[in-house]
This record gives structure tokens, C-alpha cells and sequence, in this order.
């Protein structure tokens, strides 16, 4: 992360505000029974200012924001003045299957268990919409989701258009592509084979599947990060070492998901993305026609997982539906990271162009 | 592979080529024990004609131009009539590590070892020398080396330059760059995890090690092909399906793959493209100033594993050394594959511009 805060900076404090529904349809024919719906609010109570709702990753916590003590994945869009939280009320809903989950869902994270409800990201938006009507915020809010929070947006502003006035989604798209679809497909695989190997013990299970869930993110890392910045950050295999500069930075990160993430969360999410569908190309402008928000489109050319050209295919139809959009490019060579590694520069754009101001 | 063969089509016979080096010294230390050198020999006898070697990547068998009787993974070469078996004599070295192998290596193939001898191209490319005098070909060739095997050919003639008058080397570089070593470090990881784990019985860790090749193979697969084939070629994960399209192509590939290889022999000379270095960026062009051979750089724009840009840097730096150098861009969508899967594209663009006319 390159956000350093001032040292007299104050950070916002969260209120958890939690939902709950009995029975959650899916889009793909399974229902979620006895839903917890978390989120957290930051600034003015609802009702009383314009909202605006922050969304990212699958793996991501709801407190972009900071819990009040240490700042959060999302800080840098507070603390550089782009939302102002004297003026701005900012939610965050917990992702659907991570944050937001169903005793099901708990006791599947308990088991060795492959077979798992299919969620997509309307299923997400879904949620989310419950969660937003329950805590009192019926009214159209300003979206800014990032990778998977980018495309929940977008099936939010489809499945109840007055319900997201503007909408900016980051490093998304319409669809993932072939090569995300493998990548993430190669990464739920390794999880399954550890889920199902013959382990000798319980206490090798464990570890065999910490193991594997540790490579999947060290794959993810790989999809995430951009590759100059890992040519640049990481040096080459030296004659006298055995694994390259780059291995100890795989294993910090891969071994603290692996500590603190589900196995079957993980498998879901990861799921959810790749069963995100609108349309296929020539039938994705009317699609998209019924939306009825402003949209900014930001992409980052060194992103390797949801690709700039996936970010033109989106602006280009909804330009072709006769939405108000915009296509912003964010210059970072973190890749698809950007949205957190280079967050300053991402609020600056949006800053630069004016996209938050009231009109 | 989109070679047709036109049904009247006569296969070259190969003739197998051997030799021994009692003692080989490597790069980083190590010395390899009674080192069996194959390789394969196609057209004119030596000494009679022009001589042109053909090296590929780091799991290709010694016959490029088939056996025989079945095609051989670069036959088009010789279909398209880019090289002529009446005219030229072409060459096949049997990679140092997969096919040319030492009886410890053989031992190893049968153990769950992860501890190797440290290998480099300069090492692949002594052996190659080696086995160049001792099959009586001690005259100045043309290489055709397209990945690892473009490593071998810019390392061989650094080390010899009267051994290679023309280099055309076909995505490799003067190095790997940050990203693929993360990605094949991380594909040794998945095999070294396997050789490690605790597996219940003999059976179990044979069929958790291949699993562990497959993957990696997988992971390999994403980084050979062009993500524009793989969208083209594969739809999405479509709500009644479980994987999405993708999964059984990598499956089929992967399977066959663990089938045939050894995990050590695979651990080796993925490592060994790791460990390649010529000189850091701004001593470049001082160590290729040696070089006496014409070069020919081509690189794919879709390559993910050595990108464009790395072919770039190589030529650049051949240019500022003084060497007769040129850059040839082969624009296929099928990523750093495209030497094996265009082929006959590839053969095209080198006929195209006179690169094997003799003058």
C-alpha cells in the first residue's frame, strides 16, 4: 500500500448495522436459509446526506473505511478529500458468502466439502439491496466497487436501476475473460484436490489444505499484481540462492490468507465471478439499456485479471445503450491491485475529474 | 496445432546421433557424472551441407521433424519448405535434463527428491557443444531456438562465437522477467509440495505427485497460450455447469503431461530458465559485444511468459553492442505458444524475410 496517512489524521468510526433475511432465491435455483447481513456505516446518519457505497474484492473485510483505530483497505478514498465525511454518508456491505453468511455456510466451513450453492454476483447485489432497504437507505446511492464490488454494482444498477444513480466500477467489466476464468478455475482446483486427498490425520488434512489454499493465493497474487512491478520490485534466481526474491513475498501473503480465509467461502466467491453473465456481445447494449445511472468505467492497462480491453468492451456498449458513460484510465503498474496499491492516484483521478461532486 | 500436412507428404527419417562427456563441470558448480548425450540428425550427411540446429522448449523430445512416421512438433519448418532436406542438414540436441540424462538423474526420477544439481542455459548449451564435436560438426550453424531453446542458442554462441554464424531466437530474451519466474516458481512449488507430503502409502503419493504435475502443467498452459485464444476458443461457465469450458482442456493437457514427465526432470530445467543471466541491464551490451552471428529476435505480442518488451530489450542491446541484429514481430493470438501452434505462420515470416538464404 503507498498510503501514508498524517500523523494528525482522525480516522472515522464504523456502526455495524446487520440485516437478516429468512430465505435468499438464487439466481441459478438454490435458496440461502437464515441470511446475516453485516455492513458497516460511516459519517452522517442515513437519510441525512447522500450515500455512498463502497464494494471490492471477494476476500475483502466491510470496513474500508478503518475500524476506527487502523486504517482500512479503502482509506485513501477518505483521506484525500474524495468522499468527506462530514457531507457523506459511506456504506459498506459485507460481500454475500465472506462477510454477509447462513449457519450453512458455517458449517460447511467445518467440513472437507466441495459441493456448494452456485452464487453470481446478482445474487451479491441481491443481498446487498436487503441489507440496504433493512437499515433504512431506500434511496439511489453512488456505487464505487472495485473487481468483484465492480461487477455487484453493476447487476445492482441492472436488477433495480433507481437504486444506484451513479455508478463507478473499477478494473470489472461485463464478464470476466477466458484467461481469469482459467486462472480462478486453476485456483479452485487446488483447493478441491486438498479437500479430497487421502490426508493420513486430521492434522495433516489441515495443514495439506492450508497448504493449498496458500498456493491458490500465491496464483491470485500472480493475476493481481502487475508484471512490471514485480520484474521491478523482484530481483532475478541468483547463482547462490535456491528460490527467487520473489518467493518470500508468495509465501508472506499466500500463508496469511491461508490462516484466515475459508476454504468453501474462497470456492463460492471465486465461483460467483465466473458465473457473472448479462449477455453476449451483440445483445449486451439493450441489455444494459434499462440502466438509469450515470456510469464511469476505470481501467488499468497493466491489469492482468480484468484486462483494459474488457473495460472498453463495457463502456463501448453502454455508450451503444445510450448510457451516460466514460471510460478513465489509471496509469499504475500494480495491475489489477491498483484499486488498493495505488489508491491515492485512483481518488486523485476521480478527484480530477470531478466525478463525485453533486450536479 | 494448426499444421495440415498435404497427404503426399514425405517425412524425413531421423537418424540418431550419441555421445558422452565423462565429467561435466555446470555453471554453478555441480558436475554431472557420465552424462549420455542424444540428439537427432536429418537430410545431407554432416560435412556435406549447410547445417541448421533446431532447439525448443524445455519438455520437447529430440525430433522436431518426426520420427519417421509421425510429424514432429516443429514439422513445418520443413513442409513450408523453410528448410530443404536436400540442401540442408538440420540438427536436434536432446535437451540436457530431459532427453540427454545421467544415471543420477535417472536414479532421482524414481525417488521424491527436491534437492537437484543447479543447471543453466550455458550448462544446456555446453552439452550441446559437446555433442556437436563428438557427432563431427565442428563448423559454424544456423539455430533455430524458440524458447528455452533460444536461451541455449544467445548462451552457446557467447560461449563459442565461431559455433553459431545465425541465431534466430524465437521468444526466449537475455532473461525472464518478475512475473513468469513467479509463475514457474510457483509451479515448482505445487510439484515440491507433493514430493513432501505425508501420502499414506506409495500408491497414494504416486497419484498426489501427478496431480501436483498436472497442475502444474495447468498453470503452465496459462502462461503458453494467448488470452485472446483462450476467450476465443472457450465460453463462459454457462449456469448448468460445474467447471467452466476451460477445465477439460486443461485436464486433458495436464493428465497427458503427468503421464510422460519426471517430476525432477521438470524441477530442473524450469529452474535452470530462471537462473539464466548474461549481465545486468547496463553491462548488456559489453557481454554480447563477443558475438559473432547475425541475429534475428522474434517475439508475439500476446506472449505472456516472455513478453514482447523482453525481445525488445534484447535486440536493443544487441544493436548497442554492434551486432547484425533485427526484430521480427509474429503476430499470432496464441501467446508465447505460437511457435508450435503457428507454426506455419511463423515459417512464413521467416521465408518472408530471406532468413535462411544462404549469401
Amino acid at each position: 500500500m503507498s498510503l501514508a496517512l498524517p500523523p494528525d489524521h482522525i480516522l472515522p468510526q464504523p456502526r455495524a448495522l446487520l440485516g437478516r433475511v429468512a430465505e435468499l432465491p438464487l439466481e441459478l435455483g438454490d435458496t440461502l436459509q437464515d441470511v446475516t447481513l453485516r455492513g458497516f456505516a460511516y459519517g452522517p446518519p442515513l437519510g441525512s446526506a447522500p450515500v455512498f457505497v463502497l464494494a471490492g474484492g471477494i476476500t475483502a473485510d466491510a470496513l474500508p473505511l478503518g475500524d476506527g483505530r487502523r486504517p482500512g483497505w479503502w482509506q485513501a478514498l477518505e483521506a484525500t478529500g474524495l468522499l468527506q465525511l462530514d457531507r457523506h454518508t459511506v456504506l459498506a456491505p459485507g460481500t454475500l458468502g465472506n462477510v454477509s453468511d447462513w449457519p450453512a455456510l458455517c458449517a460447511l466451513d467445518r467440513t472437507d466439502a466441495v459441493d456448494l450453492p452456485r452464487l453470481t454476483p446478482f445474487d451479491l447485489a441481491a443481498a446487498t439491496e436487503a441489507w440496504l432497504m433493512q437499515i433504512g437507505c431506500p434511496q439511489g446511492v453512488t456505487w464505487i466497487g472495485a473487481s468483484v464490488g465492480g461487477l455487484v454494482g453493476l447487476a445492482l444498477a441492472l436488477q433495480r436501476p433507481d437504486r444506484i444513480s451513479r455508478l463507478i466500477t473499477i478494473s470489472a467489466g461485463h464478464q470476466p475473460d477466458g484467461w481469469g476464468t482459467g486462472v480462478r478455475h486453476l485456483q479452485r482446483e487446488l483447493v478441491r484436490d486438498a479437500l479430497r486427498a487421502p490426508w493420513p490425520d486430521a492434522l495433516q488434512r489441515h495443514a495439506g489444505v492450508a497448504t493449498a489454499m496458500k498456493r491458490a493465493r500465491q496464483l491470485g497474487l500472480l493475476s493481481y499484481r502487475g508484471r512490471d512491478e514485480l520484474s521491478a520490485r523482484f530481483g532475478r534466481l541468483t547463482p547462490t540462492s535456491a528460490v527467487p526474491p520473489i518467493a518470500s513475498y508468495l509465501e508472506h501473503n499466500g500463508e496469511k490468507f491461508a490462516n484466515h480465509f475459508s476454504p468453501q467461502r474462497f470456492l463460492l466467491l471465486s465461483e460467483a465471478i465466473d458465473r457473472f453473465y448479462i449477455a453476449d456481445p451483440a445483445a449486451l447494449p439493450a441489455a444494459l439499456a434499462p440502466l438509469r445511472c450515470r456510469v464511469t468505467v476505470v481501467g488499468v492497462p497493466a491489469d492482468l485479471l480484468f484486462p483494459l480491453a474488457l473495460q472498453q468492451e463495457l463502456n463501448d456498449a453502454l455508450e451503444a445503450a445510450g448510457v451516460a458513460t466514460q471510460l478513465l484510465v489509471l496509469r499504475s503498474h500494480f495491475g489489477h491491485d491498483a484499486f488498493l496499491a495505488d489508491q491515492v492516484a485512483l481518488a486523485e483521478l476521480l478527484l480530477e475529474h470531478g466525478i463525485l461532486l453533486e450536479d
